[in-house]
């Protein structure tokens, strides 16, 4: 087992001053510690899981892979004014003002059981946000990974 | 075998008037024609590739379940700011003005074999600028795979 910690760049100062960027790149670039993170992410996975709920855009990477792997359906939150269909909608808080996730309207149908990815859990915003449009949709978020907390 | 084509919706005047917008995201949902579009894809795969390069952001959704399917490294190129570390850049036109793509200049080694991945082809410019930062990153692009081609 390759230790994934020790591939995670962290870069100062980026994208602003004071920040320490945590660059999961090199996991990626790794196909062994890629496939690790999978695995350890598909050995986690409470029983009947409908669908997975991915987070734009790093969150992709890793719930495609899943998804493509466990064979059941990805559904995409975006950022504001990507998703062409109808979409629902959910705020999060900036450090300074708000911004916005959504996923289409009939991405998820009532009763399903969601696995939601990211890369990482930074404020907890983005996955706060995430975890209610699948609520407001009708869907069960049955679990949440990540590759990294920075919450604890 | 189901028909990819049927499943992509075109949604009019998105995201702003005048254009025909083409939503994937029902592919996505339906893990059969997900499966099928990645079968399709490795079925055609040229020998020795050593690396899959996505293209932000639904193309990192095709890019890394061929990548973990195959066994090999993921490389993201992203739009302007996107990446923490030091990069390569490559502008591409837009209707009005000018964008830019990077991608890691750590990301490739020199005569690195690539395989482009991007869910559609519409002007070129992002195809073409990805093909750039490979080349200026001393790789090759052995192919281009995408889902729709808007160019014909």
């Amino acid at each position: 087992m390759i230790k994934i910690k020790s591939l995670i760049r962290t870069i100062p100062d980026f994208p602003k001053k004071g920040i320490l960027f945590r660059d999961i790149t090199p996991v990626l670039k790794d196909p062994i510690a890629f496939k690790n993170v999978i695995d350890a992410f598909q050995s986690n996975i409470p029983a009947g899981i409908d669908k997975i709920v991915a987070i734009e855009s790093r969150g992709f990477i890793f719930g495609a892979a899943l998804a493509f792997n466990l064979g059941i359906g990805f559904i995409p939150v975006r950022k504001s004014g990507k998703l062409p269909g109808k979409t629902i909608k959910s705020k999060y808080d900036l450090e300074y003002g708000t911004d916005m996730l959504e996923i289409h309207e009939d991405a998820i149908e009532k009763g399903d059981k969601i696995l939601l990815v990211d890369d990482l859990l930074a404020t907890g915003g983005t996955a706060l946000a995430s975890i209610k449009l699948v609520e407001m949709s009708g869907g069960i978020v049955k679990k949440y990974f990540f590759l990294l907390n920075l919450m604890t």
